[in-house]
């Protein structure tokens, strides 16, 4: 997948990742993106956002090669936006802001949309941090190697 | 933990979270404290950030719930800044973009920082979401349940 950008300079990939999708509104965008949303008109009514704000979201995240923009489907002259590999990657990143806003943003018995399997309709488990032989690991049990 | 702001009204779980969360400097400021960084200066040297910048962002975290201050260990005048347990929850959500930054944003052989088990020293492997049997789940096979 090309990127269009140059990427920051920086060794930590947190960072990295954050210059490219450290917004609200563009982590907002690939969420409704992952739910089908594909049109700017959609975008916009979803999210209740100024056209600027979105124009300028969604150019960036073509730019950084997450979004790809083709001519809508239907021959019409709408364009379309839909996630890349680079972005469908981001699936993991959406999942834990979710699962993380259900655990500590909602009441008991509050209720939120729920993530479910297609096929199952389970909703999908709590995503962990996992070792090698497949345990949790907490924070306290992993450390960051720096380059020296 | 409670929270001291009332969450959005938006029964979307990613959107609450961004709500919270949804900002660059926020997100390296709870990176940096899962890597102990737990004072003032310390944040604004690792980081590069205008002092009142940072000084919005650690308020909001311990308004949010997601940092506490305490009075420095070590007796001095220094405040401490660490994660609640609401805060380290987050865990995966600083995994996920570490994951996808490496993956998508270092060309070959770029070095970058690690995130080891400390016990094995080996890699943190890739996390993705699993299904109720330990498959991985694509986004492709899951879906959103809005609330009616």
């Amino acid at each position: 997948m090309p990127r269009h950008k140059t990427p920051s300079a920086d060794t930590c990939p947190v960072a990295r990742s954050l210059d490219v999708i450290g917004d609200r509104w563009i982590l907002l965008v690939i969420r409704d993106a992952f739910d089908g949303i594909q049109r700017f008109g959609d975008f916009q009514r979803s999210l209740g956002v100024a056209r600027n704000i979105l124009s300028d979201r969604l150019r960036r995240l073509v730019e950084a090669g997450v979004l790809r923009a083709r001519p809508a489907s239907d021959g019409s002259a709408y364009q379309e936006y839909v996630l890349t590999a680079m972005g469908r990657g981001l699936f993991p990143v959406v999942v834990a802001l979710r699962q993380w806003g259900e655990r500590h943003l909602f009441e008991n018995g509050e209720r939120h949309s729920l993530l479910v399997h297609k096929h199952s309709r389970k909703p999908v488990p709590f995503m962990a941090p996992r070792g090698q032989k497949g345990m949790v690991l907490s924070a306290e049990q992993t450390e960051v190697q720096k380059v020296p």
